[in-house]
């Protein structure tokens, strides 16, 4: 009956996922790892000092694989050196040597859970860690475009002056410069974004880069981001723990495009159970298809 | 700062949106009042009870009007001596005559909130309230098709194997039997459920006649209904006091129709800020304006 | 990883337990049974109403008792058929046959979890399904005297006007007439509350008449009792589910007087870890046997 | 209604404190403050990018003093340049002239609900705060010794294998190493600590002294401090929010001392509402006149 949640990386991403988690009492049990060891046991010892002040317990314990045999989800949450890269896909050949490292270990305590990663570029990563973890590609997924799609959401909220939570759609593609809205899925209270404009309509290429620039304008002001991915991979692992069949955006295996690639899916206690495969705009569906590509490219490249 | 809601009726919809509310911490101070004052005495007890096992306090006052003076929201929550009738127009002979009792009560007191109404039938009560009241349309409104969204969402949800909550979508028009399921803003990740039901198709008109049914199905078992409607009140509750400037489906002033009239809207600290209108199909249209009909036809009835 | 819990009664204080764990995702899975088959499935209709309120999902299951086979924890919530009694332990012919029915069907799943009992005379029928579960004492525990501990602290608190989670402290005894406020454990913020009362001293008695005269006042006003033992039991489940290792009062095996009994224990996955025995003052250590007396008389009485 | 809440400091502390206050919907409007503005509008974008995540809404707004004008409580949540000196009153001259900056902006605002420090070295500090604000003591407290109360409650928790939570008791004195634990108010299910450990009995003074250096342990292996204390701080902004008349261990003025001092007091809507003053040992009882006197001289030295 426990939930039982590890958490690879205790950096800002991960120990603020953790920090999410133990706040919300989404799980019981919680294994932090990381490669610096006291990192790991001083973000452990932070999250048990929690403990008097929150409604349910989580016990929390640190760096030991072997404690993430009877896990239910791992979250890879590895980050790299440098954080201030132009382009998410720079990144690729030192996380991919590291998570390379890092799989074999998670498997080797006989974890047979699912994984949800966040560490980018995250749909190339996703798709390295299904390949060196030998799970079924519906086992491992990435957080995708869902954090790109809360950012969409709060754009589009402040245009409208609205809560973000009440526009429906989605960021779909990659994780990265090559994403896109796909417009024809968004909607509020059941109308269409460009009826909701109405005659005086929106620079939506504006909106759409504000989408996209999102995470570089915190990054300069902040030096990285953390709460939107936290909270967003809470929520997706909240999804996997209780078996919610919900749809979220994230990166899921494109078995056509032969890649993992940001789109809305149903979450179960088994990884993702279907892709839900909107039908998008003509100009949608390419942009999608060269997302795919660019993340193919990247993926094979090295 | 605080947060005051009132409630008026300490009967099981009254009670159980109370229980709903303190559970959640969503308000500071509740005043419970009934015109049997020792049934708010003891539901009041009872909440009261909660509070060491709460984490956020809520303090509760029972049959006080005079401490609706500076509540934000009042919820009117007056059911019929009788449960088990077949259509909810037939309650309205009773319940009018009660809340037109009971307003002036409430404005008394020097109250300038906003008024939820789910007391049935809720589009024309919420009307009588209002003109009661002479509060602006904007600060009264009812629950209308709340309740009956969540249903058509667990219908949906149940049919496709789904999460309710990942089904967007609404049912409009009276809370009652003229309502209808706006087929045409329902959807799933994006896809119309037309799509995702593929060639096997759905018998769309046993979906809306489940959803209609919901009720009656409970009714019949229970006795009365009050989660489903007590959570969908907390919500909107919230949705007040926090400004939220979400869209929820209540019972909003047509300006057009001159009735209240389930549909979309956005609620924020001064009530209904706007109703959203998305546009339905030829049918979905021609129903909502037969609804309304039906509802003027008993407002003015008696 | 699912938390799966059974719930054996839908009338009110069974139903509230189901309504106050979905209300707050204390588990994942929900199982409801009652004789009256067809008010288990209402009940459970109006809990899956409100899934798509609830930011975790909770699938729930109707009149199953094959269900229970994997549940964690199986709450006794049957109520007798009278409720306004003037002793609780004349309700117990009645619902010690009800109970001594119901065990081995929930045995007979293959049920291996923690029951929590709340079904009244709440001492004497917790020991009664003990004996026909034969399940270890630790695995068997009752509601006992957490609700009047919880009025103790609303009355305490009211007194000193505080809010009741700051008052600390155990009724102890039996859940019935025999109970007893052990203010020797009763202080706020480490002052004892007869050094908080100071020169004007408390009536402790008339305190300790409102604690036992808590659900009598309710009863009357309601006609039953259930948001106060609901949230208790809430609480408790969620103990047993995250492996608290919490201390709650509750009813307990005492070895020595062979009666469960309620006191301060530590609650964890298996149940009951261990009692903590507080050293009581001398009257109290005797009313404390006085009350297991009671209990161990009606045990035995039919 | 609406619970406005403002934090001054968008570092470790400020920001982890406004990501629990979100996280658990404990405010309506956030006012973010930062020396740095570009910091402090990247932590705003970041909260406000959680805003589809969450069930109820919060506005974030940044850089805005004259925003204060109507908040309910101010967080001083400033850090010094350095955070691994060995004592905390080492940071003082430092932090003292950046309160003794900023507490006149805030206040020119027109704002007057309670400011609650976390700035160290906590006790004198609050103090300055006090003083150059102008408002009554019973408006501004410091977080003291919350978080070491906290800390206590682990180390204690682990010794006896038992949820932190369940540990009833309080660290008086410095938020510094002149800190002591109060062990005579310290117990477990009204069972006194020395009574838990029977006659094995623990090491008190190394346990007193993992609770000391629990901060320091954090440090070395995360760099700063933030989730403790951030949600210490949230907890203690709702008992001020919602009213609640809670005791919690706090740094509240001493009339008698003529300082801050950690101390278990009831906070309410206006602050401070009470010391409680409990009974302590003798040694005890010269520890926390030491400590203050320790607060005195630092207050008094530059």
């Amino acid at each position: 009956m426990t939930r039982k949640v590890g958490i690879i990386g205790a950096g800002h991403v991960g120990a603020d996922t953790a920090f999410s988690l133990v706040t919300q009492g989404l799980c019981d049990v919680l294994v932090l790892i990381d490669e610096n060891e006291s990192k790991a046991t001083s973000q452990a010892l932070e999250l048990q000092d929690m403990a008097s002040f929150s409604s349910s317990r989580t016990a929390v314990i640190a760096n030991n694989y072997a404690a993430l045999a009877d896990a239910d989800v791992v979250v890879m949450a590895i980050g790299p050196k440098t954080l201030l890269r132009e382009d998410r896909l720079e990144e690729l050949a030192e996380t991919r040597a590291v998570v390379s490292d890092v799989t074999p270990k998670i498997m080797a305590s006989g974890f047979n859970g699912v994984i949800i990663n966040i560490t980018n570029p995250c749909d190339v990563i996703t798709q390295v860690i299904q390949k060196v973890s030998g799970l079924p590609h519906a086992q491992v997924f990435g957080t995708g475009t869902s954090l790109d799609t809360a950012r969409m959401k709060r754009v589009v909220g402040e245009f409208f002056n609205l809560d973000p939570k009440s526009v429906n759609g989605y960021v779909m593609g990659e994780h990265g410069e090559s994403q896109f809205v796909a417009w024809s899925t968004v909607n509020v209270g059941g109308c269409p974004v460009s009826q909701l404009a109405g005659e005086s309509q929106a620079d939506w290429q504006a909106l759409e880069s504000s989408v996209r620039g999102g995470g570089w304008a915190i990054l300069q002001g902040k030096g990285w981001t953390s709460f939107g991915i936290a909270t967003a991979t809470a929520q997706l692992v909240d999804a996997v723990l209780s078996d919610a069949q919900s749809v979220y955006p994230i990166a899921a295996w494109d078995e056509t495009q032969q890649v993992y690639i940001g789109q809305p899916a149903i979450i179960g206690g088994q990884g993702v159970v279907k892709r839900l495969q909107p039908v998008l705009a003509t100009e949608e569906a390419a942009a999608y298809r060269a997302s795919a590509e660019i993340i193919r490219g990247a993926f094979e490249s090295n």
